[in-house]
């Protein structure tokens, strides 16, 4: 049971945006501008980032929908969104990626835990310094939606078929209706 | 040395405003929405919950940006913001937001960490479904933004009363105009 009385089955952050606009706003803004407006990272690499630090975060909801989304991003292929949950290191995936999701891994524990040897090895891979910045706040940003979600009990849907239900809609029109009724 | 270039000598999350103007506008909005707009609690409550999270997270720059605002909000009463760092269950503060901020600590640990009986004991105090909503938020968006600031090894101003002269100005105009060049 959530720790708060929010809109009757609205699961995970959709019922914490219907509870409070003000705030929903600028959350959808932040998550549409890092995870789906253009960049040199591909909207799949960007949702596999925010899957993995959902699911170090053991964070059920936003693993299972940004898994989702990825999935989508990457023509159905829920294993490999698995297999990066599990070891990135060993997946189907650039060495580019590995190194970003390495990044990300150390930001899920703390901001100091990011080393100089951990930018070194991303810049190696062609990572640019956007690039290397927006993998570093996307990180941040789900330490900040996981712990929004879990923090206040929000419930899990009732039906595993809703992640993938709105993971084709979030991936074509992006995240800025997310917050909003009409997007329920 | 920031991990990334950042605009010469602009200290802490200022200089990645400046770095990146589309991820700053919302994560401005955010601030402003938590930490300066109307509600029931006080602007110098909310940033000593962002002070209090920003210290557990082991973050310089925030916590001496967020603890200046608090004592500029709190009548320059610097020595309180150093308690409730200290140990808030022995400050001058309300039992309420002790219970408040007992919840903040929870959600720095981890969204899960948040138990009933810590939800029970804020309402005992007479929080509201919003002021613990916004609570779970502040120190949610903490965890996110002392990751940012320090994932990406950003600069500490070099000197001290930088964050005091900030503060009145952010405490009178919020966080809106805060990565704007002007604002600098």
């Amino acid at each position: 049971m959530p720790h708060i009385t929010l809109p009757d089955g609205i699961p995970g952050i959709r019922g914490l945006f219907e509870f409070r606009p003000d705030t929903a706003k600028p959350l959808c803004e932040l998550a549409n501008t890092l995870l789906h407006a253009p960049n040199t990272l591909t909207p799949g690499e960007r949702e596999l980032i925010a899957t993995y630090v959902s699911s170090r975060n053991d964070c059920s909801y936003c693993q299972e929908s940004h898994g989702a989304i990825a999935a989508h991003h990457l023509n159905g292929d829920d294993e490999l969104v698995l297999q990066v949950k599990r070891d990135f290191e060993q997946a189907a995936i650039s060495e580019k990626l590995k190194a970003l999701l390495a990044i990300a891994g150390k930001v899920q524990r703390g901001g100091k835990s990011v080393l100089p040897e951990d930018i070194k090895r991303a810049r190696e891979q062609g990572a640019s310094d956007i690039e290397i910045h927006d993998t570093v706040l996307i990180a941040a940003a789900f330490c900040m939606y996981n712990r929004y979600v879990d923090g206040l009990a929000t419930l899990l849907p009732a039906d595993q078929a809703v992640y993938r239900d709105r993971a084709g809609m979030i991936a074509r029109n992006g995240y800025m209706g997310a917050g909003l009724p009409s997007a329920k």
